[in-house]
């Protein structure tokens, strides 16, 4: 009989196994992999030209953003470029929600420009290349998940940190001070009073120009679309390109000063590395100075960084696919496969990592994108001006990209979330809040990580304390004591269900208890076993009974002990029982 | 307004110190913390006889016990005996639950023994003292209820581990095999294999007679009581002696054979260090061998196991308060800081970590003790045998040891158990099996972290998917699809929410939702946050109400969103909303 039983599960077992390989093989799931094969041969020529504006109108702002976020990081700033050029061709083909914009991002590139302060730029792509392995195999495997146990609060206080470090950490630029950025907010903070004295009245005046020019900017594009009459889709247009208009103005004025004054009254980026990426295999050894680094030595460099960084790309990613998709049904495996292999593959050609971007996203799906291959046209803008327009590149003001960034960052945070929270309860605001002075003071990998765990744990512990009413019902025929386990009961409220027991018997006076099950839905061993012991303990002091435990759980329960069958009883109500019941025990 | 609400909350808070300060201050606290003020005065002459039975009984067991758990933990036997001595007086004092017996037990004395082993006896004397400070500390605190993280699957996986690894340890003193009896299991079998060959006749006849001899004594003693007649009462008593009876006839066989023969055809535990412990400061550096350790480094040495001895040793005296107290109500609190100090005192006087004894708890409550004046007894008898008897524990022989703790370790594990968690449901007897593996293979402090994790973390990943019914309810005014939210949501369950809502909206065919939160009690900002950002987004699309949402509920969902006040709806079923619904959206 077992023998026959385990035949029949072997067989079943290769049957499913066999459906699950074939399932793998379809062209369907070709399709889902490799999501190309799906739209290109139904691509319209009419996609084409809304592709191609699109394309346009992130690049002028994929530019700008990619050298402010290499300049974050550390980084020369060509890296800003390559890293949206190879994993923007990467997602072309194995990105699946049409408009996701990938390229570096400002919490990632800061979470990167600490290696880059203290090691080397091979230390960036090869967080690239790890992040990548990770978010694909994470992606293979299913894992997605994972990332629903970042809560709203955790992510809010996090990007809040983020944000006030990276907008910390353009002080300097935003006033030409001397010192250096500081890789942690109070470091930058600390920089900023030391060297107030040093602040430069020209870099301060173009930074705060750039600010106010930016705001305006976007205030001007309010309630037009691409549709609208001629003036109005100007303004939308030079809304959505502000990113580039402020620095091209803040060029064109570095330029004539250069020109015709011969001076220099502002920082300028230099001279930028011209020409693609070289490409070949991600730095598995490095040297910094004068010491060498093997591939072990620069992991252990990263530490747990390394594993914090795909994580958070994986959130961004996600949230940005949900926030963009059609009706917010996306597919996260394929999402974080496609994300992993643009870092895989753009560490071959000199990436920083990468991840979605919100900002070009958003911008992306404005501009009215109707397939990836809108990608396609913003990759051929960045090959132009890596290959052409990196000489013009050399008059970029740094205040200017200071002040793109310091606004990005102050749209990046939440306000009214915190308004929220704290209507919300208490701990959901200080969940936030936790997570964000952690992710300020220690770091942002170590605040994210201790606001993950903290949630956890705080979850964990409202479900050892289930709610349990405890009410004395009085009926003609009697009165009784009704304990109603009102949620799912696990292994660590055991002790509290003991304990509530124990006080109801206490307080009972001899008239009969009802423990009404009718909302459990699961219980483990340790809650049952307990719960058998207590009423067996009771058994001979009081009269308890078990109303309406579900035939399953009341198995589950004669597993423990099969003496307490007749403590079982099913009722619409407490009352229906006190009809049988004796009046005192 | 604000000011001066904020001048009441000062105002309550420091009336509420005060209270709790008052509070801490009565005779009442002073009773509950030494509890000896409260049951000496009450003590009556009667309690007397009565407690020197039951301590002279357990002493019988404790002077075995305690030479055969020094041995396990490969310290010199004396210290077994040390042990119980001042931890033994402590608890007189401190000891709310009055027939708890503390002294070392076989699976803490197998934890520290790794150190003595490695290093020297005084690690075990720091261990006592630091795990001491720690389980106190915890006590203060009120942090007993983390124990109530550990479920009974993973306590019986790590027990079981603990008895086989115990056993397999003397497996060497049994057989009197050559080698080393090991501090892993897998060394000890493998010592076992490898040394076979080396087994002596008479240690295996001894320490199988020793086991016969415990089993049969065990049985002899079934259905017997103290206040039965002369016969059954003297059953009863050889029953409950038979550790000291198995090893008195061990020593004497030994003392015929060594005088009369004057050979010694068994090893025998040999000199023991005669008189009391040396009162100190406890070893704060040692030296092994050539190096000198300082504490921190003693600390470094200790490691991850200084933090799971005291959570063991919390989970044993609870496990055992609890199982031994009156109706199960104990003071936890209490027993922690009793059982912390026991420690702490006890490392003064060169004592291994101790805890409650479950065996000589047991015995205590059978042998009718009342007060803890009983454990007096027992001290006072511990204290004749180390001045006067350690002579005579030259000649007890190690085999009969062995056969002790094997017998002791064979009846530790529940088998039962086993049984209950199979029929159970596999998740428990998975989490049994994992926790026994990883203990037994890797080391026992690992398998029980890895069990509180493993069971934390699908805790989690059930919280995380929570029940959810969708129905179609055909009534005879309209057709509508109810989506049941039968359990609390977290910000983990989020994510699962938005797609159960999106698939139901996606088979509704138009036909209006209901969601029912009839039994939410509890949601965070997550859920709150995406729940109203899905019905927002579905409101174009679909006709969607939220049913019977508590007050609390519907004042959260409307904090993020006010324009959704009017999907919100009380019924007592979805029938009587279908009479106001439209028939299609």
């Amino acid at each position: 009989m077992t023998v026959l039983n385990q035949d029949a599960v072997n067989k079943a077992t290769l049957r499913k196994t066999r459906q699950c390989l074939q399932k793998t093989c379809t062209v369907e799931t070709l399709k889902k992999r490799i999501p190309i094969i799906d739209w290109l041969p139904k691509y319209k020529t009419e996609y084409f030209i809304q592709d191609v504006i699109a394309g346009i109108t992130v690049a002028l702002t994929a530019i700008p953003q990619g050298i402010a976020y290499a300049v974050i990081a550390g980084l020369p700033p060509e890296y800003g470029l390559y890293a949206s050029l190879t994993a923007g061709l990467v997602y072309v083909f194995f990105g699946s929600c049409h408009n996701v914009t990938v390229g570096p991002t400002a919490i990632v590139a800061t979470m990167t420009g600490k290696y880059v302060a203290d090691y080397s730029a091979d230390f960036a792509v090869l967080t690239a290349f790890l992040s990548g392995i990770f978010i694909f195999v994470m992606g293979i495997l299913n894992l997605g998940f994972l990332v629903e146990f970042i809560s709203m609060p955790v992510i809010s206080g996090f990007t809040t940190a983020a944000a006030l470090q990276i907008a910390a950490s353009q002080l300097k630029a935003y006033f030409g001070l001397n010192g250096t950025s500081g890789s942690y907010f109070l470091e930058s903070i600390q920089n900023f009073v030391t060297h107030i004295n040093s602040a430069k009245l020209w870099e301060a005046v173009l930074s705060s120009a750039t600010v106010i020019m930016l705001v305006l900017l976007k205030k001007m594009g309010h309630g037009c679309k691409r549709t609208d009459g001629f003036v109005k889709q100007m303004r939308w247009f030079l809304s959505l390109s502000r990113n580039a208009i402020v620095v091209i103005i803040g060029m064109i004025i570095a330029y004539i000063l250069k020109v015709t004054l011969h001076t220099e009254p502002v920082l300028l980026i230099g001279d930028i590395g011209s020409g693609l990426p070289k490409f070949g295999v991600p730095p598995f050894s490095t040297v910094v100075g004068n010491q060498t680094y093997n591939f072990r030595e620069m992991v252990e460099v990263l530490g747990v960084q390394s594993a914090v960084i795909p994580v958070i790309a994986i959130l961004e990613t996600i949230a940005i696919a949900k926030a963009f998709a059609v009706g917010g049904r996306i597919d996260a495996t394929q999402e974080m496969i496609a994300v992993g292999l643009c870092n895989i593959f753009g560490s071959f050609g000199q990436s920083m990592p990468i991840t979605g971007s919100f900002t070009r996203t958003a911008l992306n799906h404005v501009s009215g994108v109707k397939t990836p291959a809108g990608g396609l046209t913003n990759v051929l803008i960045l090959f132009v001006a890596l290959t052409s327009l990196t000489s013009a590149f050399y008059y970029i003001p740094k205040a200017s990209l200071a002040g793109l960034i310091i606004t990005a960052m102050f749209f990046m945070i939440d306000y009214e979330m915190f308004g929220r929270l704290w209507r919300n309860g208490m701990k959901d605001f200080v969940l936030m809040l936790v997570t964000m002075l952690i992710s300020l003071f220690v770091g942002l990998e170590y605040g994210i990580i201790a606001g993950i765990v903290l949630e956890a744990l705080s979850l964990l512990y409202y479900v050892a304390r289930p709610s349990l009413e405890v009410n004395r019902m009085q009926y003609e025929k009697g009165d009784v004591m009704v304990l109603t386990l009102c949620e799912n009961m696990s292994y660590c409220a055991a002790e509290h269900l003991r304990k509530k027991i124990m006080d109801t018997s206490a307080i009972s006076n001899n008239i009969p208890i009802i423990i009404d099950g009718t909302s459990l839905r699961r219980v483990d061993y340790t809650v049952t076993y307990n719960l058998m012991s207590i009423i067996k303990d009771l058994d001979e002091t009081h009269h308890i009974l078990l109303m309406n435990f579900s035939v399953e759980l009341k198995k589950l329960c004669l597993n423990i002990d099969l003496g307490l069958e007749s403590k079982f009883v099913y009722a619409a109500s407490p009352k229906e029982l006190t009809e049988a019941l004796p009046k005192e025990v």
